[in-house]
């Protein structure tokens, strides 16, 4: 299997002014097309000691991968550093300095002369396009080593991996490896694992349980030639979880929960309208991530204090005087309260304490009612997360809120 | 100056299981004692390739500081690796073996034996408490060279550091390194450098611009023995690019618009209402992040459709039709019809084009209107991203209308 280093360039990266996450994003892409990497270096914007880490990064491995360090300003050093390591000169590419002046151009601005230092590429090495900025990537083969230099943007970075660095790698990868996760709500970590116990032990699809944020996860992965064996392999396993498990499971791979619950009322032609306390703007914010939401949402109503439940939703106020806000009875008047309203097909309530003080009464910080009213059903449950996160609470109270809305939908004939 | 590295541990970093976020975290605060960061290495859960790494750091470096590896498994091999490079020996200490029995006793659970390998600690070598884990921390001096051992987890990683490392490099500080960070919005990165332009050649402080996100931010950093000298220096700089950016500072330090704008209304005793439609929710959920946001905020309105702005805020349907909903004669109506619905002092709301596509005129993508509307003053800002990014949309455009609350209230006397 070929061994691979990611050399990070930037002295913003030592001070800390910016996370490293490159690094993680490359190590997670080189996994899936078979490639190790063993090691992960930073180093500032310093000619000799970029020069140095290469060198030594160089003795170790097949690969290196660098980014950063591609910009017009004089302390933007990676090209040069790395042609030279590698012995490779370098030239000024017209085609490319010419695609530099129009980018400035399109947007109306003028080109700093330094600009062109990212026109200059390798003799004899390959130039990946940049279709996110102006500093092309470079790649540099010799002598059975490949040192391959990317800008550090991520939004620059990424789309450059698959597009150019992917296929240029080819004759070091050793085989694909895909993975899907199959993401869980409603059942906790390890009564998940224990009901695919067996699954657990596999070789090819390996299976792993692990949690993230009110959510348990099944990430499977299978290793093959092309993606197509490893998508064969996968797809049975993910069968079986999904019969095993059931309607916990509300989405394969990285489609979000609100994701899911667009696109069902989207195929149910079906609106929904929400009504909340604590999370305060949490589910239309997340619904209104997806573009396309218009379809479904109209009307989402932030009751925060007694006063604006009774007046907008119309949550009796001997309700609110006899069980508190926080309350089965209180949720269960908002979801009406905001359908009427709205006139939407859905109403959603949720109504908890999210801490870090309680609400004057001597309920917990982590209960939180939610509940769905619709004509033929109306949903109320009752959430403890046992938490004093208020991030974490009202994250995961929107979440719950969501999935009672994708199980109403799931179950609903077409 | 001392010069340091570090040193990460851990496969599942290598893996992009997990993000190196210790790195940056350390970076920053070794920086504050002036202690220079100039490389970050990972290695992987591997004897060999541990020692080399520690070997050539030690080389280069007077302070090498290794984070993770030091749980009770069999793959966590760094304080083994580490005390053998230094030629520290190690034996059990009995007090240690004591507290992490106790540690698991206090939680009802068996303690596994292999838990005792963390209670092993280097003759000669110093140990650090954790107070919030079962892995004591290492520090190793030899020879001029020093050698830090944390546990990987940030959260006992991080009180560590604070507790018990500081006090140990001690010799190693070179005074003390204080940054306070002046946060502005409505002005561009380069419009700001240059009415600053002579305080950016300073060299105690300096004065540093970046962008981030819609702000235009100033890092000011000074140096000096003690923490109150460098205060000193900071303060009359600070003064100073306050009164030459204006009412653009919001803030200093990492104080976010929202808590800014939530701490003047409590200020002022007044209370706010929102009306959104492209944010849907982003403002309310920003607002209510703030703990104890509930005394100043009650009531917000996510009127995604027309049909909604018009029943909920008495938005007139002829401004819709003749102006269309992102205008700004709709966004003074929202504004106002949000005020009286919720009796609220102040009512905010933004209309506009998130993206990615446009809603049907042809408006571009990135434009929005925000208005602000109380009884003594009606604004309305027009804003022109020139993105095509919804998330960057619609989080500079809850921004911007969170900052017009912001410059209202601090207009206003009292």
């Amino acid at each position: 299997m070929a061994v691979c280093e990611i050399l990070s360039v930037g002295t913003e990266i030592l001070l800390g002014d910016i996370l490293n996450t490159n690094s993680r994003y490359l190590s997670v892409e080189l996994a899936k097309i078979g490639i190790s990497v063993l090691r992960h270096t930073t180093v500032g914007d310093n000619a000799e000691r970029l020069a140095a880490a290469l060198t030594t990064a160089l003795e170790r491995s097949d690969i290196v991968i660098a980014t950063g360090g591609l910009g017009p300003t004089a302390d933007d050093i990676t090209r040069e550093v790395c042609c030279e390591v590698m012995g490779f000169g370098i030239v000024l590419d017209r085609e490319i300095a010419e695609g530099i002046r129009k980018f400035f151009e399109g947007r109306g601005l003028p080109m700093p002369e330094n600009n062109l230092r990212q026109a200059y590429v390798p003799v004899g090495g390959t130039v990946f396009r940049n279709n996110n900025g102006t500093a092309p990537g470079i790649g540099l083969k010799k002598n059975g080593k490949c040192v391959v230099i990317l800008p550090g943007p991520p939004y620059e970075m990424a789309p450059m991996y698959h597009e150019s660095v992917v296929p240029y790698l080819t004759e070091y990868s050793d085989g694909i490896i895909v993975s899907k996760t199959v993401r869980t709500m409603c059942i906790g970590e390890s009564a998940m694992a224990e009901k695919v116990a067996d699954l657990l032990e596999g070789e090819n699809p390996t299976v792993a349980p692990y949690a993230k944020k009110g959510e348990a996860l099944l990430r499977v992965t299978a290793k093959a030639q092309t993606e197509a064996e490893a998508l064969a392999l996968l797809e049975p396993v993910i069968v079986d979880i999904r019969e095993r498990l059931g309607d916990v499971v509300y989405g394969i791979d990285s489609e979000s929960i609100e994701q899911r619950v667009v696109e069902l009322l989207k195929e149910k032609k079906m609106t929904l309208a929400t009504a909340e306390s604590c999370t305060a703007g949490y589910i239309p914010k997340r619904i209104t991530d997806i573009a396309g939401a218009s379809q479904v949402f109209g009307y989402g109503a932030i009751t925060y204090s007694n006063d604006v439940k009774e007046k907008v939703l119309g949550v009796k106020h001997e309700t609110l005087v006899a069980y508190g806000a926080v309350s089965e009875q209180t949720a269960r008047e908002m979801a009406a309260g905001i359908r009427r309203v709205s006139g939407a097909d859905i109403g959603i309530s949720v109504t908890g304490i999210a801490g870090p003080g309680s609400d004057g009464t001597n309920k917990p910080v982590g209960l939180c009612y939610i509940a769905l009213d619709a004509p033929d059903e109306q949903i109320c449950e009752k959430i403890e997360t046992g938490r004093n996160d208020r991030e974490y609470n009202r994250y995961v109270n929107a979440s719950r809120a969501l999935n009672l809305v994708r199980r109403y939908l799931e179950k609903k004939g077409g």
